[in-house]
């Protein structure tokens, strides 16, 4: 698998940019203050299915040849991504798979029946998931769309600084969340490349920390049993994303529950968003305070915002 | 007092354009569906203090002469107004007193100091809250700014809807929230002004259906003690805003509790944006079907986001 560059983003963006939509970009004088520095959020949670992760399904399901893309596509993932490549392939008429461990939460079945896929349930283990999904492809053709570790998708998940870029030119930094590292390989690609000394930052939850231990380590290094309010980052960072974080990305700090969970609040509370804890994460670590970025004019992609409303996750 | 015209609300909009946020319409598919209509959501929660009662609060303290100014501002109301007086009065740089009862919730509260307003804890009674309202006028010689039967607080609030259509000219109809009448009345002024075969339609709880009641009987009607979710709209219809909307308005909808719940979750779940009880009632009674909009292009308007957190409005 080869990296994504930034041609290969653009002309991802120019694929998609007529299905997605372009997220507005909004400030808070208040959270200003509060972290002493300027702050530009980019607001995938707005994005198509509620995350930045319609961009990277779409351009995978939109760059399949005819006759591949006709016998759909499928996936294990059971958050925002298999939403999102229900979605997209819905949009291009294709069929869609989700395998799903029969615990997963009723909120995020319905968000993949929402978008029309058959969803098959398995045990909740992660060898009788690729067991399922690797039935589903044998059954029916169809082609596997990794939440990450995918050019394609990371080329689409890059189009989002590619737009915070297009509106921001002179920022100074960004910083996103991460998990598997589509998001942020993506934005890192784009950053470094349209604007060479922009400091690339990311936010991961303390429960789930092997981003920034591969970093210290020079290796991935995944976590035994990771855990965290932000479910939607407990993937071991990509062999393809992580190369490209080890070499683009300045920093990854460490957040606590308790420090998403404020900043999912203080989200709500004063700039009236719903942002779920795992979009929350970049900005939970610039408000904790475990980025230095006093002063500087930073970017923060806030990821996604379904939040289920069932479990508050701001409660104390 | 004489009824604000259109001229008078094109006046306030030039007056407090540059320290209002100009709110964006937020659209979304799958509410559209849910109601077989077209909705066009001006996002007033997005709005500077949380709520459009910054509009109508500034126009009123940038419209005193200095003299007067210099004197101060106070009022009685203790929800949004009295957060949107204490920011404007902050704005000119004049003193703001704010009565409110000693059982106001320290979510309000806060929200009030936080704009450097003096507030004066009184108990809590109507006629406790006036008497310390007159109190502080003889101490002060402050101005006493209506929440809203002010001719300056209405055309203020009819901003909003001037906004509105100048991004959509061809809407068919507008829904708003109605309490006291203030944004219904600066609503209905300018969209028969500017679009005199357009629908100016409202919500109203059904446990304060004062203004529906009103105009019913043709005149103001009163509720023996008005109790709802929507806290915002408690206050009996104004004086100056009632022949106002009696005039104009086609038709008021009461919608219950559990639809302001539902209203208020559907908008957090479904558009990420978060709208307190009170300006979610506009969108309920669309929502609910209470409105009859089928087909129809509606600009709703989404009048406010001061969302207490802790009580969970959505909860089911």
């Amino acid at each position: 698998m080869n990296e994504p560059t930034l041609e290969l983003i653009r002309e991802a963006h120019a694929r998609i940019r007529g299905h997605i939509r372009r997220t507005p970009v909004l400030t808070s004088g208040r959270l200003d203050g509060l972290c002493g520095t300027r702050l530009f959020f980019k607001c995938e949670n707005f994005q198509k299915t509620g995350a930045f992760k319609a961009r990277g399904a779409l351009n995978a399901v939109l760059s399949l040849p005819d006759s591949e893309a006709a016998r759909g596509v499928a996936t294990h993932s059971s958050g925002n991504h298999a939403a999102a490549l229900a979605w997209a392939a819905g949009l291009r008429g294709i069929p869609a798979t989700v395998v799903m461990p029969r615990t997963a939460s009723p909120f995020k079945v319905a968000a993949v029946k929402r978008y029309g896929a058959r969803v098959v349930f398995c045990e909740p283990t992660h060898k009788a998931r690729e067991e399922a999904a690797q039935r589903v492809v044998a059954q029916t053709g169809a082609t596997l769309v990794h939440p990450f570790d995918d050019p394609r998708v990371i080329a689409g998940q890059g189009t989002a600084a590619l737009e915070l870029l297009e509106d921001l030119p002179d920022l100074d930094a960004v910083a996103c969340p991460v998990g598997g590292g589509g998001l942020l390989s993506g934005t890192a690609i784009v950053a470094r490349a349209v604007r060479p000394g922009m400091r690339v930052l990311a936010g991961e939850p303390e429960g789930a920390a092997d981003a920034s231990l591969s970093m210290a380590a020079g290796r991935r290094s995944p976590v035994d049993k990771p855990s965290s309010i932000a479910e939607g980052l407990l993937a071991t960072i990509g062999l393809l994303t992580f190369p490209i974080i080890r070499r683009e990305v300045e920093r990854i700090a460490t957040v606590s529950d308790e420090e998403i969970r404020a900043a999912v609040r203080l989200l709500l509370e004063v700039m009236k968003i719903a942002v779920e804890p795992s979009g929350a994460v970049g900005y939970a670590a610039v408000a904790s305070g475990r980025l230095s970025v006093s002063g500087a004019r930073v970017g923060v992609i806030l990821s996604g915002g379904n939040i289920d409303l069932d479990r508050a996750p701001w409660a104390r």
